[in-house]
C-alpha cells in the first residue's frame, strides 16, 4: 500500500546524510589539522630593511616569498611557492580547456638535436654547457622545440594522431649576460611551453587561434591588462609570432600601439611614418652615422638617420630593426666594424670588385644625400677604397618612407591613415610562435597524406610559452603599493587572512571553520589564519605586506557584539559585517556591487569604448560576461523564489478547489513516520516568513491574481 | 506570532540549495568540458614490441608513460606525469600533516657552499659541473643540505624560530657510472628532500621519530611492504641512519633483517655470526685475500677471508663493510693497490719504519694465521718489505668474532642470540638522517641559548628523502604481471576507466557523471572514460596494459538490463552490478568485504602474527585501524537509525501521552507555507520503510519497550 503522501504540497522526506559525518571522528580530527594557520607556515619576515623607491622585487624579499640564492637564480619560500602553484594550477585549467595534455621533459638535453635543428649556434651564448663524466656534451634546455618535435616524430603513426597539443610546467635555463630585477630576468625559471601538431597549415592557424583565445582568458582570470603585440619570431624561426605584453615602466621591451585602428607591434616589427621632420636646410650636421657589416663581411652598410634640433634625436635614437628590416643580411651583433672591414679589406687583397658599400638612407636626408655625399664620412677614417660599388636604400620594400628613428609617441600608425602611435615600456609575459615546419622538417616529423598515402609530410607546429615566474614577478611589480604587495585573488597566496586581534580560542576556530566549510562541503575559499604569537598591530602590517585580497579582523567589536570588519585595501573597502553573515555575504558590500565582485580585479572608472584598444574591449566583455553571470545567478535565485510562490499557489488553489471536499491528510512526524489527520482550517495559512516567524494569511479569491501579477506570470484574462 | 511547529517529531522545513545549481548553466557546461575522456589525453602506444621476460620499465615504455630521452634521462608522458603527480600529492599530504613547510630551492648551486661544508671533493664524479659565461663554477644539486642550511642560517634570528621543517620536490641531478633500470637508477629524477632544524639533540630525535612515523604511514598508502633498515650515513655525515626499501629481485641493494628480533639493516652496517664453518685442517688454500691501502698510503691492508668448500664463498663473496667498520682509515675506492704501494715503497726509500702491513683475519682463519704465515703471500710479488711493524685483527672492536664473508641467508643475528638473518635484494625508496651538527656547524646555522643568550650553538639538523620518480619505477617493477602495469589506488593515473562496447551515448556520459559527482557535489573518484574509436577489445588489453584499479565495462548487459560488469584484476574481481547501485556501492564486493575496501590494496593471506616483522606488523596495525574505522562508520549509522528510531518512539509516546489533550497540528504544504489540522488517528502510524512503500502499523502500549530492549536503551522496570 503506498498512501499519497505528498497529497498538500511539495512536502517529501527527507534523508538525513548528516549521521555519519557527526559520528566520523577521523574525519573531524583531519579537519582541524587541515586548518591553514600561519604558525605552521615558514615565513621569514625581518631582517630585511626597506629601501627607498622598493621596486615589486624588493618586497618580495621582505615579505618572506623569496630569496637569491646566487645572481639570477632563486629560492621560492612557502608563501612564494603557493603563488607559483595558483599560477600553475590557473594554466592548467586554461590548457586543460583547451584540450592540451600535460607531459614533462627532461631539462638535460643533447647538442645532438639542436645540431640537427641548425639552432645550436644561433643562441650557443645564453646555453649552459656541460659534459658528462663520458664526455658526451650535455644542456640545459632553455626551450623544448627540439625534443618534442623528436618524441612527437617517433611515435607519429598516421595523420590519425593530429592535432595534437602538449604543454609541460618546467624549469628552464638561461645564461642571461645581465640578469636583473628578480625573477623577470632570472637565469633559472619555470616556464610552461605548449606545442602544437596539425596536418595543414589551415588546422595550425586555427590551432593558433584558439590557443590565443586561452591566453586571453587566462590573463583575463589573472585581472592583469595585457596588450597584443606582432612580434618577430627571431631565433625560433616560423612566420607569425604575437607577444603578450604587461605595460610597465620597468619592462624591458618597447611596444607601440595605435590608438585609432588596434595596431600594436613590439619595436622589432613596428615601422612607423615619422611625425618628426627636419627644419631648415639639411646640412652634413644632420647626418648621423651608424656602420655595420653584412654577414658574409663584404659589404660596409652606412646607416644615416636625421639629427633632429630636438633632444630626442640622440645618437642611440636610431632603430635597428628598421635597419634589419630593409637589410636582413646584416650581421647586427658586429659591434667593432672597423676591425672587421680593414679585415676584409685586407682579405681582398685590394681588390675592390669583391666588396661593396651600401648607404641606408632615412627618407629625410634621401633628398639632399648626393649633394652633400662629399662632405659625408662615408668609409671609417684610413679605410677607404676607390670605385667601390654602392648602393642606396631610401624605401621599404612596400615603398614606404624609410624611417630610421626609433618609434617615438605620436608617431604616425602604418596600419590605419589617421592613427598615432603610443609608446609603452612593457613586460613580456607570453609568446606564440606559428612554426611551420621549421623544426618537423630537419627533425622528421612526418605523417603520409590522407589522400596520397606514398608521400609523408613534415606536420605544422606552433608553438607557445608563458613565464610562470616571470608572471610572480610582475604581478608583484604592477599591483604593490607603498603598503605592500597586492595579488588578484587567482593567485593570492591565500585569498583571505583572518586576523583576531587577541589570542585564538574555539570561537575563533569556528569561525574559520564557518568560512571554508558550509553544510560540511569545503567553500573552496582559501583561508589562513594568522595564530602567530605576535603583537596585533604587527600582524596587521605583516597582512599588509603580503598583500592578501581580503582581511578580516576580530577585534573588540568581535568579543562585544560578534562582528567582524573585512577589508579590501585594493578597493578601499571596509566595513563591519554580523560573523554569522560573513560565510554567507563572504566578501565586503563594494565587492558585491561591482563586476570585480569575486575576483577582487580591476577598479575601472567609467570608459569611453570608442578609445580603447581590442585588449581593453576584450577585458570590458569579460567583465560584462560576469556581470551578467552575477545578474544569471540572480535571476536564477528570483526564479527560484517564483518557483516556490508558484509552488504555494498551487497547494492553496488544491485546497481552495477542494474545500467541499476530503479534509484528511498524512502528517509527517518524522523523516519516516507518518499519521493521519484532518485539516482544521481552509481560510487561514502560515507563511514562514524567515528568521522564525511566520504570518497568518486569509485565503482570498482575489489574492492569488493579484500575487502572481507581481511576478509578471500570464494569467488568463478569465481568470481574474 | 510563532507557533510550535515542531511539535510532533522532528520535521523541519529544509530549505532547497539546489535551486541556483539547476539554473547555473555555465558550470553545466564546464562540467562537461572537464570530463576525463582517453581521446583527449595523449597516450602513445604501439610501435613499441613487447620483450621477453619484460621489467616494469619495458612496460612503462610500452603502455606509454614514458621514453627515453638519452641515457638515463627520461620524458614523462600524460599518464606517467599524472601517476607521478599522484605520488607528490600523496607525499604532500604526509608532509602537511606533519607540520612541513613546503618551499622550492633552486637546482643551479654554487661550488663555493659545497666546498664550506667540506664535501665537495667527495661526491664530486656523481656530480654535473659546469662554468657560466662569466666563468663562474655551477654544479647540478644532487641533493641541498648546504643551500638549506645557508638559507637558514641568513634567516635565524632566535631559538623561538625553531623546530623548522622544511621541505620540496624538485628535480635532482647525478651524473651515474652506469644509468639502468630506467626510473630506479637515472641521472635526471624527482625527489622529496626534508630538511629538520631543532635546538636540542633530544628534539631533533623527536622529531626523527616524528618523520618516520609520517614516512610508514606514507607508504602504507601506497600498500607497498616496506622494509625499514639501519643504515651507513655515509657523505651525508650524521649519527643515525635508516633507509626504506622495497624487497625485489631487482633492487642493487642487500637488506638482512632477523626474523626473531625484527632487526633490520643494510648491508653496509649489518655484522652478523657466521653459520658456515671450515671443516677439517686449515690448509693455506683456505685463504683467500684481498690488498687494499689506507687513506695516508702508509700501510697495506691485508684481509684474509675463508675459502669455503660449497661455492658460495667464490673471490667476491667477502664484505668490504665488515672491513671497513674495523679499518676505519682504508680507502676504498683504491683498487689497483700494488701501484700505490710500490710507489710508497719508492716514496719511502727503502726506509721501512714509515712503512706498516695490517692483516685483518676472519677468526675461522685466526688460529692457524700464525702457523701458515709463511706459507701466505703476506706482500705483492716482489714488493716485500723485510721487518716492517705487522699489526693483526681478528675481533670486532665489540670483541666479537670477526665474520669477513658476506652476509647470507641463516647468518646469526648480531642483536639477538637465536635469530636467524634473512637476505633480501632490494630497492631503496626513501632514507633518512639524522645529521646532527654536521652542516649548521661550518654553514653557521645557530642560535643563541635561551639560557644564555651569549652563547650560540650550531642547530641540530635531520634530512629526510624520498625517491618520487624511482617510486614511479618501482611500483610498476613490484606490481606488474603478465598482463601489464597495476597500480594501487593512490597513485594509478585513474582509479576506475569506464569501458562502452560500442559508441558514446547520452546514457553512458550520464554513467560517467554518476560515478564522478552525486546530489551535484564532486565525489573525488578519478574516473577516466575510454572514448577512443577503437576496437572493443583492443580497448579492454589497453586497459590490462595500462593498469587501472577498477575496470567498468558497459556491454551488452548494460544495452539490455542496464547492468554493468565491474572488474579488478588485482583482486580477481569480476561481477556485474545494476548500474544505478554503482554509484552507491562503488567497488566489487570482494573489496568491501576486506580491509582492502576503499584501497584496492595488499590481499594478504591470513597470517601468523608472531613471524611478522616490526613492519609488516605496522602494515597489520593500519588495516586493523581502517576495519575499525569502517566499522566505526558503520556502528554510527546503525546509531542514527536507532536515533530514528528512538525519535520516532518518542513521538508515539507524546502521542500516546496526549492522546485525552488536543489533536491539533500543524500541517506543512510546502517548505515555507503552513495550515491548521486535527489528526484524526492516533492509533495507527504509517512507517516509510524505504523503496517508496508505507506500512500502516498500530500502536500497542506494549510494544514501545518490546523495540526499545531490542536497542539496548534502559528502561525504567515500572515502565514495563
Amino acid at each position: 500500500m503506498r498512501p499519497p503522501v505528498s497529497a498538500y504540497g511539495g512536502f517529501r522526506p527527507v534523508r538525513s546524510s548528516n549521521l555519519i559525518r557527526t559520528f566520523s571522528q577521523p574525519l573531524f580530527a583531519q579537519s582541524i589539522r587541515l586548518r591553514s594557520t600561519l604558525s605552521k607556515i615558514w615565513v621569514p619576515t625581518g631582517g630585511v630593511s626597506a629601501t627607498e623607491g622598493e621596486t615589486g622585487h624588493g618586497k618580495l624579499i621582505r615579505a618572506g616569498f623569496l630569496r637569491q640564492a646566487q645572481s639570477g637564480v632563486f629560492q621560492l619560500l612557502p608563501l612564494g611557492l603557493r603563488v607559483q602553484d595558483k599560477i600553475e594550477r590557473l594554466v592548467d585549467k586554461h590548457m586543460q580547456n583547451l584540450g592540451a595534455s600535460k607531459l614533462a621533459l627532461s631539462t638535460l638535453t643533447t647538442e645532438e638535436l639542436w645540431r640537427k635543428s641548425g639552432r645550436l649556434d644561433k643562441v650557443s651564448p645564453e646555453l649552459f654547457r656541460l659534459s658528462d663524466r663520458k664526455g658526451v656534451p650535455i644542456m640545459l634546455s632553455p626551450t623544448h622545440e627540439e625534443e618534442i618535435t623528436s618524441l612527437v616524430a617517433s611515435t607519429l603513426k598516421s595523420y590519425k594522431d593530429l592535432p595534437l597539443k602538449l604543454y609541460q610546467i618546467t624549469r628552464k635555463y638561461r645564461d642571461e649576460i645581465r640578469p636583473r630585477h628578480g625573477l623577470l630576468r632570472s637565469r633559472e625559471f619555470i616556464m610552461k611551453d605548449l606545442y602544437t601538431f596539425d596536418l595543414t597549415v589551415e588546422s595550425a592557424v586555427e590551432t593558433y587561434h584558439d590557443v590565443a583565445a586561452a591566453y586571453s582568458a587566462f590573463f583575463s582570470d589573472l585581472k592583469l591588462p595585457i596588450l597584443v603585440a606582432e612580434a618577430s619570431s627571431g631565433d625560433m624561426g616560423g612566420e607569425h609570432s604575437h607577444e603578450y605584453h604587461l605595460s610597465n615602466a620597468i619592462g624591458e621591451d618597447t611596444v607601440a600601439s595605435c590608438s585609432s585602428c588596434g595596431y600594436s607591434a613590439n619595436d622589432e616589427v613596428a615601422a612607423a611614418r615619422s611625425s618628426r621632420q627636419l627644419e631648415g636646410t639639411i646640412s652634413p650636421s644632420n647626418f648621423g652615422i651608424w656602420r655595420g657589416i653584412t654577414k658574409d663581411r663584404t659589404t660596409l652598410v652606412n646607416v644615416w638617420y636625421p639629427r633632429l634640433a630636438d633632444e630626442a634625436s640622440s645618437d642611440d635614437g636610431w632603430n635597428i630593426h628598421a635597419v634589419k628590416s630593409v637589410v636582413p643580411e646584416l650581421d647586427h651583433s658586429v659591434r667593432d666594424t672597423e676591425t672587421f672591414w680593414k679585415e676584409a679589406i685586407h682579405q681582398a687583397q685590394g681588390q675592390s670588385g669583391e666588396l661593396r658599400l651600401l648607404n641606408v638612407i632615412d627618407s629625410r636626408l634621401a633628398s639632399a644625400f648626393e649633394d652633400l655625399s662629399g662632405e659625408l664620412p662615408l668609409f671609417p677614417t684610413g679605410l677607404d677604397i676607390d670605385n667601390i660599388p654602392q648602393t642606396s636604400i631610401t624605401q621599404t620594400p612596400a615603398g614606404q618612407d624609410l624611417n630610421l628613428l626609433r618609434i617615438m609617441d605620436g608617431d604616425g600608425c602604418p596600419r590605419c591613415e589617421t592613427g598615432k602611435l603610443e609608446i609603452h615600456r612593457a613586460l613580456e609575459l607570453g609568446h606564440t610562435f606559428l612554426l611551420g615546419t621549421r623544426y618537423s622538417e630537419p627533425l622528421e616529423a612526418t605523417v603520409a597524406l590522407p589522400q596520397n598515402p606514398r608521400v609523408q609530410v613534415p606536420v605544422q607546429m606552433g608553438c607557445f610559452g608563458i613565464g610562470v615566474s616571470r608572471i610572480l614577478g610582475a604581478v608583484a611589480e604592477q599591483l604593490a603599493d607603498d603598503k605592500g604587495l597586492n595579488w588578484p585573488r587567482a593567485i593570492a597566496p591565500f585569498e583571505v587572512v583572518v586576523i583576531p586581534s587577541s589570542g585564538v580560542n574555539e570561537q575563533t576556530l569556528g569561525f574559520y571553520d564557518s568560512l571554508t566549510k558550509r553544510d560540511g562541503v569545503a567553500t573552496g575559499l582559501d583561508v589562513v589564519l594568522d595564530d602567530r604569537k605576535e603583537a596585533f598591530g604587527w600582524k596587521m602590517q605583516d597582512a599588509d605586506m603580503t598583500g592578501y585580497p581580503v582581511v578580516i579582523v576580530l577585534g573588540k567589536a568581535w568579543r562585544e557584539r560578534g562582528e567582524c570588519e573585512v577589508q579590501c585595501r585594493r578597493l578601499s573597502v571596509k566595513e563591519n559585517v554580523k560573523a554569522e553573515d560573513v560565510p554567507r555575504t563572504s566578501l565586503p558590500k563594494g565587492l558585491k556591487s561591482s563586476a570585480a565582485a569575486l575576483t577582487i580585479g580591476f577598479h575601472l572608472p567609467p570608459v569611453n569604448l570608442d578609445t580603447l584598444e581590442p585588449q581593453q574591449l576584450a577585458q570590458v566583455k569579460k567583465q560584462l560576461e560576469e556581470e551578467l553571470e552575477h545578474l544569471t545567478t540572480s535571476f536564477a535565485q528570483l526564479h527560484g523564489a517564483q518557483n516556490k510562490f508558484k509552488e504555494c499557489l498551487r497547494c492553496v488553489q488544491a485546497r481552495a478547489a477542494d474545500s467541499k471536499g476530503s479534509k484528511s491528510v498524512l502528517v509527517p512526524l518524522t523523516n519516516s513516520l507518518y499519521v493521519s489527520g484532518e485539516l482544521t482550517s481552509t481560510e487561514t495559512v502560515l507563511v514562514d516568513v524567515g528568521t522564525g516567524f511566520m504570518i497568518e494569511k486569509v485565503v482570498l479569491p482575489t489574492l492569488r491574481c493579484a500575487y502572481a501579477a507581481s511576478f509578471f506570470i500570464p494569467q488568463p484574462a478569465t481568470d481574474s
